[in-house]
């Protein structure tokens, strides 16, 4: 029924391939099927300056997509003079997730800086630079550690996101571009690696939904997360 | 325990005045306890471009804050040049929600754009939008079926919005400024006349929430807007 | 003769409202006919970097129009991208018109910001800004007298303003939309409390005027401050 | 008394050297002492989009200033992204004051727009700016007339403009910068060939002026603008 | 002597993988050592509305680079709101230098677009760009004969180009990061299949150089093209 | 054959008028046949902040054109609200040119901005912005040592700037606007007094050319420059 043939409880194929960047203190390329988002971490010796003199960290992330990563060409924001809202809308969830899983304190008074650069997409963008994100952060914060400058792990547990929706009248894990664009109701589900949830997204356009089918579809989710922070955890070797 | 001394499940007081804006087709202004917004309706001949020849019309949003509705003063977007990523997430919000009520068929190739400015600002302020937004709509539209200009009525349903968070450990409804920056996990939930639910956005930021807790905000949240709606009727004498 | 029914000299009905903005230090709406703009004073501790080590304060001011206060809808210049030619040039002469009635070494090293932001127009919106700017401003200096943060009152005199032009060949007072839009000359005086000029703005569109036409436009002008100054102290208390 | 030397009703010398740019329809080199303004003018086929189908042509015009031609660097504006309140407010003065002296239905539906750049500043740009401006124009208008374009000639009359000011106590005609900087209250009058009125700006920063102050001023402008018709009519071969 | 230990004129590792994004006409991802570039080609139906009834087609270029494809995260210019100068000039070269290898007549009114976007950054990249930009465009106009929109081949030959420039006094070819930041000259030699120049920029900062070195450095990029133009052949499977 | 009907090796008339801008610390205006710049140098006390302890200084260049400077009326880029890529990628060219010919470390922790903008162009702006930009800093310098400011003079040779291309098949000297258009190949070379090379800048449209080509405008642009010089000699009085 689903046009990749897919169940609708199954994902597509998962990869993580770590440390792809050289000048990053942490990245990864990670592929859902034919999404393909790069992640990289920066580490930064200053937090913004709302936090001075407060101990706290920050992590915050940016996003932007090939102008042919997409079907037909999308037009390059650097060239339209802004980040459109949907951007800007996006890289303010990774921010917001990735936060979630991690001890500000511990960090101390600097920044990380999440980049997610989409090289292809088919749906779900968001939610691999969110599962990836987690690693390029993992990966960095790992040298803050090795090198000593950060005593006790900041981070917290791991954060990964999953799509899911009403796709013809099914709820069905994990949309694809076909499915995301035909979708009457998606949702995004952020979650961390003990199963608790840090955003919950969910959007009907032209429809609505109930009570149940939100149960259901949330439901997907956590069976969904729980095979990406997997994914996570044999990326990083843990 | 609420700042306000409200109980837990309390919502502010709501009065939505409507036919506030002399030359707009649609208006109101709606107060929700010290949160008041401008709401207002244009009607435009013309649907965007992207629908031309599809029969189909266009319900779009536009948000904006006057600087001095906050406590302290917050640069007007005019003068830095371009909208912050905070006001396109929260009028893309109000536009998808406010479309979901609508059947965009009976409408006809034509737009109507809800204009929504927060005089005065004091937590809630995108809900306080869609609940009035709604308001406004639903007045331009009974100026297009008293012209005859079309004939059968493309509202579907009532839209209304309510927050809710988790504030002090403890689930609330319709947080205020004070709750809304302390709480660790808060909501927005667009929900229909008949009590079926178009968006929810569950956001923790330094911690996570369970599925249980998410429930129990959603409960608020349906009672919440069953009260808005009633508002709504009564404003629109219904 | 007059669209309204007014007489040459009659002004439209003054409203000021005070105190209709709970976060700002002053604050109120003006109504002068169907022209209601809403007025606010922030105080700022710093006065802008330029008067550094001067000893003096600085008063500026905003000016912004909602896009539905007009009879079609005007785009927001916030999604625009800047501020038109025509909002900066009426919020640097309210800035201008308010300072000339301020002693800016009595007012210390300080800013006070008023924003005006039209809520709906009707002809005379800039008059309406300074006329209900100074009373924002006057109640924002009450407070730092009444604080005892300065001593003595930086302001001078009352500062108001109101709008004249040849319509239909005939000088008449306070303009309206359909008097400004027809007009071949039309003027904005800036007067104090004791009658002296602070801006004179003449301008023909399509025309010419003679000194004795800018003299009677001037002589209406004159008049019609005095009922704003009267109107000024009544809000205010005075 | 004036820091130059000069009488109180004595301008600075004043040439105006036309056809000083080899590509523009009409231009000049206006020279007011050491202000020195390079004025074209450029006929556009087509009149702006708000004129179609109407009959009526369109004057408009653009100002700029070389970085160094102040005093100390001003920024480049291309370089800021924007043209300041400043630039925009001179240039729609510039455009409405040439306006009042053109018949717009003799133009036909046209535009010619007049670019305004300030080479040297010393006190007066924008009344040099139109002065030489209303040179250019007439000589575009010209071509258009020798070519059998348009048969009518659309000039009435001449458009100049002056600057005068209260300083040092005393009204003077035509300030250079170090008397604007420092001159009470100052005014800009844009006078007809024949002595009417266009546009009358007078302004004081931190003081305030009487009706008597502002008609000597009148005065000393109504005989500097005769002066600069003169020039006007000399460089025109008039 | 080169800090990576290679020859004067030996050039870095050059792999080209071709159609490794799904959505596009043509792509590539070259690498010349640690420089990487994904290249992309986009059909377009419209030429430019400059070209409108020449039966001339356009390609046209876009760069960009991944914020930590450099060694120290640059800021992204989307986030900035334009493209730098270093941008523009780059990519107007990249459109330039592939132009001059197609016969635009052939290629009919339509435009192609070649994006590259550096995923990470060594020195070198607009040569990259040219080089794999190429196979891009290479590839999609293969798509256009296979398809029968067009009918004779409209690229006359191949366009590589390759950096040289003065290390340490001595020429080398392939300028490398660290080569390049400390290089008294350096040049990009854009070069066609048969060794015909395109273009030639070289370009001393605080130094300057001969007409002979001038010739040293173009004899290195005449060898170095030639492997380059290998290196594509190779990719197209020519 | 040539349109001007010069021979292929005839510069066109050179003029370079120094001290023309009252407030620069150098200017001159340049006029290369009817292509005509006005240059002007600015001298800061401060260098930009990578330059912060270093002891260098800096020069750097702007370079604008007056709208009706061409044939056709050019936009203004502070309307467009930005600079073009053309725009700025001359703008790098004439600041690292003049640069190259800068002892930086004796001109000291300062900056010498220099602007350029163009007053008619007949082809060759950038060439003249050059060799004028050059002028103009050279008469800052003078100041800078008659004052004391500096010891030892940071100017080590001229820097100039010609055109040549490949016009009708023929290697021609110093493009004008038409043959410039024309050309299929056209070089920028900048020389040193020395006869050494700075920057060579030479791009086929549509064409390529050949080793020998190139070393034929080299030619020709070596004994052009050599002619400016002496221009620039004879204008600083050398």
């Amino acid at each position: 029924m689903r046009p990749s043939g897919r169940q609708l409880d199954q994902m597509r194929p998962v990869s993580i391939e770590t440390n792809v960047m050289r000048h990053a203190e942490g990245s990864c390329l990670i592929k859902i099927g034919n999404t393909h988002v790069l992640c990289s971490a920066t580490i930064e010796d200053k937090a913004p300056s709302f936090l001075k003199n407060t101990g706290l960290g920050w992590v915050t992330a940016e996003y932007g997509m090939l102008p042919r990563a997409t079907n037909s060409r999308t037009r390059r924001e650097a060239v339209l003079g802004k980040q459109s809202g949907r951007t800007q809308e996006i890289q303010r969830l990774i921010g917001r997730s990735l936060r979630a899983g991690v001890d500000r304190s511990a960090l101390g008074e600097r920044q990380i800086v999440i980049d997610c650069d989409v090289l292809q997409a088919d749906g779900g963008t968001r939610c691999a630079a969110i599962t990836g994100g987690w690693v390029a952060l993992r990966l960095a914060v790992n040298k803050l550690l090795a090198a000593g400058t950060i005593v006790s792990d900041p981070i917290l547990d791991h954060v990964a996101a999953i799509s899911c929706g009403i796709y013809a009248g099914q709820p069905v894990l994990d949309l694809d571009y076909p499915e995301d664009s035909a979708a009457g109701t998606d949702g995004n589900f952020v979650v961390t690696g003990r199963g608790r949830l840090v955003e919950v997204q969910m959007s009907a356009e032209g429809a609505s939904f109930s009570r149940e089918e939100m149960l259901e579809l949330l439901g997907l989710a956590e069976a969904g997360a729980k095979r990406l922070v997997e994914a996570q955890l044999s990326a990083i070797g843990g």
